[in-house]
């Protein structure tokens, strides 16, 4: 049996509320077995940005990464919400490692090409490329990668990242070593039967569950992206996928109680 | 006969010119053994800062970190340099991974005590905790740490350290499994005889030439603590230390043709 791995995402609406984090960070420093967490910042960036005089710029919901924003975004998420969540987690006796993809060449990318929009410094992760021996080095010697949005394309520059992006390829990338389980945590309880009702979690999709709900049109258009990605990592070789709120998505780990678990 | 390593730190005069900086990476990208790279960034921060807002606050020389200070210097040194450099670093296929002393807990730090001075979120490196092992881990593997002049109280709390400081304090934990060279890369190209004349270049000095250098005051100012460190760092086990400028320094890194050379 191969070792269990949490490999676990957590978004702006953690990371920017400092309660919140301290109390999530406890959590993610008790699950004893190998993890790596991965982390946003979108909300920070932009608020330093603002101080600079920035407007962050978005098209079409997705942000514009020209060369202020790329430095922007590598104080920010490389830097402050890296660091301080190490040092948090440090706090904790929990070894973490702050890191972008750049470093020990994690998580190489190109640089997405110019088509209707220019996004700028953004790059799709070279999957293939993922430097899975490096990130096995620090797993297997006790170490928790904390992982930056970041990426890079070999040739010097630092590109943005989609962290959800990050998280999938390195559950895949790390599939084949461990038993992955992949976490995102968002804002919700998991994937909702009901938009309207909070409680309606929907405990478990299977591709039979998921082909019935895509006929019934229960899934809104913001849930469906992350559902997709789920079973795109599920077809490459990880276990589970589990949705849902953080605050209740590390109170048990091992077996699903809460959220929405996605399985093949 | 142990293995060499060489710790080397680069200042702001290296860092804040993109070219010379680019051809400096390039000599250590070259050098075949294992190596320690630490940065400063001050001048970068400052610039940083004043587009928030802020200016920064010396008292004596020394910069005092407050709360907005540190979370500048997090981002500017732990994010923005650090990654620069190891974006720059891969694109020479040198495996770079960028550190803070958060980082796998590697320099823990005390918060300076507050004397006639607070200094702020100082850190003064507590020594005997560096976890060598976890550096070793990296160096064995063929990683080169890229480390910010950060380090952190073990309670969550990001601090300030002098770059220098951090270079010799690693350089002496090191030193029980490593063959050391550190090596300083300043503005001038070794300590002069002649303050005046950039020509006159002490190449070495053991501590008979230091004392006798001390009695005819021949040591300016500005370069006595960097002498009185790199004999600290002897003292403590490092082999030998090379003070000069960054263009020469690494030209021959085996042997001491440039540079001042400091032994016992």
């Amino acid at each position: 049996m191969m070792k269990k791995l949490f490999v676990i995402k957590i978004g702006g609406n953690v990371v920017d509320d400092k309660e919140v984090l301290s109390a999530f960070l406890d959590k993610i420093a008790a699950i004893d077995a190998a993890k790596i967490l991965i982390h946003g910042g979108g909300k920070i960036a932009s608020a330093i940005g603002r101080k600079m005089g920035m407007e962050p710029n978005y098209v079409n919901g997705r942000r514009i990464t020209d060369a202020a924003t790329i430095d922007l975004v590598t104080m920010v998420y490389g830097g402050l919400v890296n660091k301080q969540l190490v040092a948090v987690l440090q706090s904790m006796h929990c070894n973490a490692i702050g890191l972008t993809g750049a470093d020990a060449n994690i998580i190489p990318a190109k640089k997405r090409p110019v088509a209707d929009i220019d996004y700028g410094f953004v790059g799709d992760i070279q999957q293939e490329d993922i430097a899975v021996n490096n990130l096995q080095i620090l797993l297997d010697n006790g170490m928790m990668p904390v992982m930056a949005p970041l990426t890079h394309d070999g040739q010097g520059q630092l590109l943005n990242t989609n962290a959800d992006t990050i998280a999938s390829a390195l559950a895949v990338a790390l599939s084949a070593s461990y038993d992955v389980r992949l976490i995102y945590c968002f804002e919700k309880k998991g994937v909702l039967d009901n938009v309207e009702d909070e409680t309606s979690v929907i405990t478990l999709i299977n591709k039979e569950k998921y082909r019935q709900l895509l006929e019934e049109k229960k899934l809104a258009d913001g849930i469906l992206p992350k559902i997709d990605n789920a079973f795109a990592a599920i077809d490459h070789g990880v276990q589970e996928v589990l949705i849902g709120h953080a605050d209740d998505l590390l109170q048990n780990t091992t077996a699903n109680t809460i959220g929405t678990l996605i399985t093949a």
